[in-house]
């Protein structure tokens, strides 16, 4: 049995719609981050980095979305969510790993500066380039880790959930995702999907 | 035959020296990124993302550390540098995620602020806390993503020439690594890998 701790509309949506689309047995446990929740000594026993999401397996907690998306297709070798070849899972974790630490810092430095400068100041001029690195993040994606309509072309793999949240971040600062043509397909291809919809109602959004 | 485009000191140095620990047939081919070399048309056409590494393979190039690392394993399967299994593997994959997306993300602050906000003022304000988040790095990796002595335990793997750039990072703001004593031991440990000394002489370091 797994359990993902998440918390609504969070990067927790990558990993819960996966679990979604492999027919997972999962259980959900909310941390309200809004709340603080995620800097409880109960949720910090579970994941220290107080961050969502962690999925908690029979072996242990799992952390960070590359990890946890890769380990649910890797248990779920029936839906056939990996690459088939050792190129194509590298280009599949390379977008993981530039979702990860590039579009999402890009993102986080609207409202989460705090993790990296103490002035208002410094958060006001990081919130001033968000737009535009994101601007840069989307036009590279669309380049160079979209084969289309799929992430990694005609089949849906682990990474498509996660490239799923880079629309949702480009919106929360006016980026329209209707400028980048193979990522609007692949966005509003998502929405079509019976597993999305049934997590983002459970998120909420 | 791979190609690994790598600068020296870099954070190629990790898969440089996993190639060296697999006994890969592999060239190298520098990027001067001091002279902007990374910046060249002839560089972006290699990897459109302006960074090093990045390595050529026989069916087109790999990008980010990650995926470059377990690309490097999964080729090379006789030198086991991949987990045995699922859960082991996510394991791994979590702490490359962190390494990538909060550790070094954490240490570009230092110097690199540009990419996150345009005013000197923040630039400063940037640079005085790398200290303390390379401090909070250290010590989620000691205590939650280092088992001893190496990263996975008795066996060297993949992510192993990731970790090693951690000290580094640390000591080029005085944060002495000998403060976090399984990450010493685990440095020091690679310091007496004939792979790790001999991509260090090429990297003249």
């Amino acid at each position: 049995m797994l359990t993902l701790y998440y918390a609504k509309g969070s990067s927790a949506l990558a990993p819960h719609i996966l679990l979604e689309e492999v027919g997972a047995e999962y259980a959900v446990h909310e941390v309200p981050i809004t709340k603080g929740a995620h800097n409880e000594p109960a949720y910090l026993e579970i994941n220290p980095k107080a961050r969502v999401p962690a999925l908690m397996t029979p072996n242990g907690v799992i952390t960070e979305n590359p990890a946890i998306l890769t380990y649910i297709a890797a248990i779920h070798p029936q839906a056939h969510m990996l690459p088939d070849t050792p190129f194509e899972r590298a280009e599949a974790d390379a977008l993981c790993a530039y979702l990860c630490a590039t579009a999402h810092v890009a993102f986080a430095h609207l409202l989460r500066g705090a993790r990296w400068a103490d002035s208002e100041e410094a958060h006001a001029s990081m919130k001033a380039k968000v737009v535009n690195n994101l601007r840069d993040c989307a036009k590279l994606v669309e380049t160079h880790h979209l084969k289309g309509p799929w992430a990694m072309g005609e089949r849906y793999t682990f990474c498509d959930p996660y490239l799923f949240l880079m629309p949702r971040w480009m919106g929360k600062v006016g980026v329209d995702v209707s400028d980048y043509p193979k990522l609007a397909e692949h966005h509003n291809a998502m929405l079509h999907r019976p597993a999305t919809l049934a997590v983002m109602a459970v998120h909420g959004i």
